[in-house]
């Protein structure tokens, strides 16, 4: 016999999942409708419209992919790009060197630009990339990276982008919902993120939009898209309505329940009180830890990200398991180059409250020696 | 502001989803883990030896894609195959189909062999297209289609296909918990299903097994897989433990609690017991579907999908939409070339109980001339 599913109350605050409220996980849990069922359609539709707000688009071929952020990632590249394009890639962390990796999978021949990880990208940089490979049909970049906590900013790129004749593709993983995400207003063609970091929703499904100019580039494709269960050009029936909702796969159910009701409560809070709220948690939290003797890696720190060396002589693991067993709280560690060096703190949606703010800063000072 | 989440309690009998019982949406809701916290480490461990007994198999690459049973298809063809390899497809059905154009995305040769959709194909006609085709990596077969309702015998091919050093990849995404699905037993390499079929788990996850030798096959690739999100050279070491858990993508917690939760629910009914109650459901559904004068459209068919011809003269949408507004009750219509001219009937996991059965048969005949 299996043994009963009784999984711990943890205050999660690493790099997501984040702490998901019980409204969420109650919608979560409603009755499961079939995916065709009118019911479903509106509710479906509501949660595309909610998610427009949300990414400030008013791109129609907005949705959810039926996976978690890395499907979105995969949904952008795989749809966008084909054999003989170029394309090009900045890499400051792991989410850049993943798109990178996912470009070429496309077939896409890929540029990269790099700085070290924890830094960011200067217009002059992105300027100069463009101008080298003029033939690239497309730049991608991470708004957030989660693997240093980096911000990047993200301001006049889109038009740098266009007026080369490029498209703009961001990862926004960890700051949909928590940073400014504005993808009309800065040219955003295609961008991906994920529900489970600053919509504290479970894990499991993709938001994603894609501006009409990504979506003429599609249709002028040559081949077909290497993904079939990504392929854009049968989901967007289903998810805008052409073609009759015809159907391509059963759509999450329940998940979608879940993100619907997690953007109506960003949409409920408001999306400057929730970025306010974002920043102020940071700087709380950042005077704590400079308090504890804890310096911040990037220099252009996320508000949702908070990522600082571990002092020397320290098994930081060793701590990350106390905070975990014995204040049922979960950070996380380091990831590629600062594995075993640096711990990564989430402030993301539910977890970002003053209450769980101070209970980190009290729990990690009992621990630090 | 968005109006409350208030989805009807539909009684499921159509292709997918089925009902999800109430134990199942309970663990759904849980507390949402860490994907590396060791408790849902646990958790997922025990998932994925749940889902090996139900599979009827001891491979241990065998877990569940984060997507719904389209992205298992998608995980097996993509991984096993690549430029320059040939495969054998065998289409009766729409979901053949679908096999045929995602290998052909995979970069394969695909060499199809075709019955008209309702019938199944003969261990001779198996056994023709494998000696037609020798250079063929994989033969890929529809276990349950779950278009037309046709229940592909797939006892011996294992050998035959091995002796002809192919492997055998099946799609078992409306079988498996419903009808006898012995991996092992029948040689099969490569397997895909989803949770909302005869599981009764909502829809968002697809159950995967891979045998010794499809990993072989795997490690002899000489490209790189075409997806990163489904790449099981990355993702095995996170669900087999082999790397130290790597993260590769942030699994859906929630989802693999409610698949833990479904699977138990098989196990404690027993394998049999619970094909059994399948198989006497669908002869008591078809003896009152054959009362009211509707004939079933395969020779072979599923107990978990009944797929009948609807009687000349009737709409058949506007009969499913009053089985729908008027008893909360769905039933499905035809797909492709039995479009507008088939039902189908779900009888999986939860939904195949006599009183369901007798619901139906009560509600069919008060919504026919």
């Amino acid at each position: 016999m299996v043994a009963p599913l009784h999984p711990r109350q943890r205050l999660l605050m690493g790099p997501g999942p984040s702490t998901v409220p019980a409204r969420i996980l109650q919608a979560l849990s409603a009755p499961t409708l079939g995916h065709l069922d009118p019911q479903y359609i509106g509710y479906m539709d509501e949660t595309c419209e909610l998610m427009r707000q949300v990414f400030r688009t008013e791109n129609k071929l907005t949705f959810p992919v039926s996976g978690t952020g890395m499907a979105g990632m995969e949904t952008v590249l795989v749809n966008l790009l084909e054999p003989g394009d170029e394309a090009i890639v900045c890499i400051n962390g792991v989410f850049g060197g993943r798109m990178k990796d996912n470009m070429q999978r496309c077939g896409a021949t890929v540029h990269s630009v790099e700085v070290p990880w924890g830094e960011t990208f200067t217009k002059d940089q992105l300027g100069e990339a463009i101008e080298r490979h003029p033939k690239a049909k497309m730049i991608g970049i991470v708004h957030a990276e989660t693997s240093t906590g980096a911000h990047q900013d993200l301001t006049g790129l889109g038009d740098m982008a266009h007026d080369a004749g490029m498209l703009l593709a961001v990862d926004a993983v960890t700051s949909l919902g928590g940073h400014e995400v504005a993808v009309d207003d800065w040219g955003i063609d295609a961008i991906y993120s994920g529900t489970q970091k600053c919509l504290s929703c479970p894990p499991g499904l993709s938001p994603v939009s894609f501006s009409p100019r990504a979506l003429e580039a599609m249709e002028a494709r040559e081949t077909p898209v290497r993904s079939w269960y990504l392929d854009v050009s049968m989901l967007k029936n289903y998810y805008t309505g052409g073609g009759g909702r015809a159907y391509h796969h059963t759509a999450p159910i329940n998940m979608v329940y879940a993100l619907r009701e997690a953007l109506a409560i960003v949409v409920e809070e408001g999306l400057e009180n929730r970025i306010a709220r974002h920043a102020e948690m940071h700087q709380l939290l950042r005077a704590g830890l400079e308090k504890l003797g804890l310096s911040y890696i990037p220099q252009h720190s996320l508000y949702t990200l908070n990522c600082v060396s571990v002092p020397e002589g320290i098994d930081e693991a060793a701590i990350r398991g106390r905070l975990l067993n014995d204040y049922d709280l979960e950070i996380g560690g380091g990831l590629g180059v600062f594995a075993g060096k640096a711990w990564r703190i989430g402030l993301m949606g539910e977890s970002a409250q003053r209450k769980h703010v101070l209970t980190l800063l009290a729990a990690l000072e009992d621990c630090l020696p």
